[in-house]
């Protein structure tokens, strides 16, 4: 980061700070590391993006918001795999105490240390020896892999089970999937959206409100049928050549269109997300200029995802990753199936019906019947699984743990034909999570201008009306002669629009008053003034522009 | 609770359900007690009661919103009282180590256990040996004080910090304080409000989403002056007359304004904050005829709280407490002062400078300063602290557990008048607290209406618009001959505006879809028929009254 970045990084948050947008949380207690308040003005700048991220997907006519816990028990995430694999390499300086994560430590040693193995870790940080950040001893412990994960205990004493804060929002939603299908009257493709809060228990958090502990997060967990090809409409976005940091093919400029004709994008569904994220994110005030979707790489991935593309916004802190929109096959579903044993499926019709060759096995009941007894079924289930070349006598393992010895005598050969209408299969999700607070973050980066007029510092917050936390100032020109009273009135009146929030200010000169609406970015100020009295008009000043008109109170 | 009541409560948490409102959390994983998921239905109508809710308080021009973490240091909570005091007693089952509350357990043999002490649940439980409601053996552990809170680790490793998920949203806007009075350029009354997770770990939860143990709440924090008298306009309430169980007088039906001349309501602010809470509760579909305030008793009332009033709603689970108003005082602005050393306080000016007589000690720099060398500081301001009256030689025990003698030498008497402007104080606090899931639970108890028409069953959500989760279905007659499509461009239309949710249903005949709609309380049906392919309108049917209009779809 250069002298400069650094420098204005430092006014910005010390704006942000002073003005009541983020705060660090609980700072009168000595704060908590990773932790932020959005304060008297920024919370309802958060409560706007996530407004305003709702209804840009519920709009698309087929998705529906959920609200689920955020305290998940162990069974769920161990499910989803968070248990096993939602960890970051851990190393303790044993002087100070203070957790390190390995491949901050070592970031000045190895280009991209994020992708090396346990073992690689270790040997890099046994040679390059770094210093403890807090302290500046070099005694790290053994790197070890720690899990991610808020943990807790839900109820009391002995009869208290393990969870945790969910690390995402999406799990709820798989696991509410039998509830979507059928509110959905079995028909895909549909999606759920859940705007709240995600956990992840950093190792040792920086960067402000790009790395936190707790964190707003907005999902879309879309089901669609992987056998039906699905049709998008990408003529809103011709005229928008976006960046695309393709896996392939490096830095391309393309349209939407032109890159998932092109096969750049490699599903029309992420292509189409990607698109309507390109929307979203510039109305709420996001820099097109300063947006670009880079691919992921196949060793980036997930194993069981097919295309993956990030949008980055670039900002103080350089290009960060503030969306990931991913195609993620059936693996979320196949694994809450392969966990409960409940069913998570979608049923589909064949253009025509198939007709199916049936050749194998099952058991003959009045034999099987008295030689397998309580184990009969099991044993059933488990010979009509066998291909058609199975030998008999055969020794089978049942699901059980039981061993049993299945003669020729216990089974009977299958060979028939079947015509079958239809299938049910695992729909396929793809998925568009977004980091609400880095969001945010860049939202105010993009907008803080300081550019003074004459050379003075002079500083406005240039938000979008879509998000601006307050729609207007009330200044009366003195606190005297009626105008308060007027100025009251007339704030009273806009608070009591619906989504509308007005402050009411009266100390200082005008102009004073002007920069404090500006750095926060109020589009619209409203002075009451000596003509008020007389004729009922104010002057309503842009804050863009500064251009000022008159306008009757009726009208505001 | 009668059979019937039962019965329509089974019904009606069936039909919930079902259709996609309230569910079980996690249900395919085996469920977990106290956590429910709002689906594809309720999430809307959640979100919908929350932003009414909010917009409800903004609208009074000085409050405004905050969002602050659930994950909470224990120092914030131990300053609260909650480390110490969240509690509730429990005991364990020894057979099937479940655990229970105490004061649950004993219901049956005493009128109101949760006011025994934890001595007198002892006592009870052993002499009325009631049998464990999981397993019926009765082979209880020794009651103890169960801490209510989730604790949880904030950072990893041996520099982890013990925290907890908060048990309410108001600690953070407490801690926020200094922001609050900034932004609020110094001047009392003010508010904040917040809405949010709170999470309370019930050691055994029960009756559905009256107690949950991760709960969606909001909560107004209103900082007020004690020295100064609230003026509120209690006009628009003169038609209401209201039931207020009131500690002394009992049950009396007053109006808002009366209540409070009549200091049957305490204080102004609570009054008026008693009757905002009726508007918004009416608001949002709670039948006003079940609604009623009680005001806590002496004993019940927190110690530090001067007026406590509950607004109680009548449901299936008789009359439940769905919101408390309480006046605080000073205490938790006090508590987090003491805890931190941080000032949390407000400046008055009084109206007429006021000349104070001082007369007490101070140290002698020339000879307290040789003598007492670093400590020096220290036994000035303890010095400082003493009556006129104090004689010396003394010893002095200083907050450093130093022990000191001061002599007379090292001392002046001081004896001046001073004249002081104005002074710092803690402000105090009236809380409004909002149960949203218990208010959300009685919105579709009263609004689950099963008159069904000629001795049918039928269902009716008759759910206030202003919160209803669906605005519109709507049903092409037919999916053929163009009905369908033009259905299609009806329903895409309406998704697009702001703030409109609308279902396509195409499946079953017209009764059968107006009945679908109607059980989940949709406003309004829109039918594409034959008719509508020529002259372009469309039968809209009112839910509440089954009346028909056909209107043209550009008057949508």
């Amino acid at each position: 980061m250069t002298d400069e970045t650094t420098a204005r990084l430092e006014r910005l948050s010390g704006m942000l700070k002073r003005r009541g947008i983020l705060l660090p949380a609980f700072e009168i207690h000595g704060g908590a590391k990773g932790l932020y308040d959005f304060g008297p003005v920024g919370g309802r700048l958060r409560n706007r993006v996530n407004q305003t991220w709702l209804n840009h997907w519920l709009s698309l006519g087929n998705i529906v918001e959920l609200s689920c816990p955020t305290v998940t028990p162990y069974a769920v995430l161990e499910a989803s795999g968070h248990v096993g694999e939602f960890s970051d390499f851990m190393t303790m300086c044993s002087a100070c105490e203070e957790a390190s994560r390995a491949d901050t430590l070592l970031e000045s040693f190895h280009p991209n240390p994020d992708s090396l193995s346990k073992g690689d870790l270790q040997l890099l940080l046994d040679q390059s020896q770094p210093p403890c950040p807090s302290c500046n001893a070099v005694e790290w412990t053994e790197i070890t892999a720690q899990n991610l994960m808020f943990n807790t205990t839900i109820g009391a004493g002995r009869s208290g089970r393990p969870g945790f804060l969910r690390p995402e929002t999406a799990q709820g939603m798989f696991t509410s999937f039998p509830a979507l299908y059928r509110h959905n009257r079995e028909r895909l493709p549909f999606g759920a959206v859940q705007v709240g809060k995600g956990y992840r228990n950093e190792i040792s958090p920086r960067q402000g409100m790009i790395r936190l502990r707790e964190f707003n997060m907005a999902e879309l967990e879309y089901f669609i049928n992987p056998h039906e090809t699905a049709q998008h409409d990408f003529s809103a976005w011709d005229n928008h050549v976006i960046t695309l940091i393709a896996d392939e093919q490096g830095e391309v400029k393309r349209t939407f269109k032109e890159a998932v004709e092109q096969g750049i994008i490699r599903h029309e569904t992420v292509g189409f997300f990607m698109a309507k994220t390109f929307d979203f994110l510039t109305q709420v005030g996001i820099d097109a200029q300063r947006l670009r979707f880079r691919q992921h790489e196949a060793d980036e991935m997930a194993h069981y995802a097919s295309d993956c593309w990030d949008a980055e916004i670039h900002g103080s802190y350089g290009w960060i990753e503030c969306v990931g929109i991913a195609h993620r096959g059936c693996y979320d579903l196949e694994a809450h199936e392969n966990a409960t044993g409940k069913t998570l499926r979608a049923r589909r019709e064949f253009d025509e019906p198939k007709v199916v060759e049936i050749d194998g096995w099952t058991t003959d009941g009045a034999k099987a019947g008295p030689a397998f007894r309580a184990l009969a079924g099991a044993v059933k289930a488990a010979v009509e699984n066998l291909p058609s070349s199975t030998e008999f006598p055969r020794q089978i393992a049942l699901d059980s743990g039981d061993q049993v010895t299945v003669e020729l005598e216990h089974v009977k050969r299958v060979q028939r034909t079947e015509t079958i209408s239809g299938e049910w299969y695992i729909p396929h999700v793809v998925e568009p999570a977004f980091g609400i607070d880095r969001i945010i973050w860049h939202i105010l980066d993009h907008a803080y201008d300081e550019e003074g007029k004459d050379g003075e510092q002079y500083t406005t917050l240039r938000l979008s009306e879509n998000v601006a936390p307050v729609d207007y100032c009330v200044f009366p020109l003195f606190e005297k002669d009626g105008m308060g009273e007027l100025a009251k009135t007339i704030h009273a009146g806009l608070c009591l629009k619906p989504n509308i929030v007005s402050m009411y200010d009266s100390s200082g000169s005008i102009g004073r008053r002007y920069a404090r609406a500006d750095e926060i970015g109020v589009p619209h100020c409203i002075t009451v003034d000596h003509q008020s009295l007389e004729d009922q008009t104010v002057t309503v000043r842009a804050r863009d522009t500064g251009e000022q008109h008159r306008v009757h109170i009726d009208e505001l």
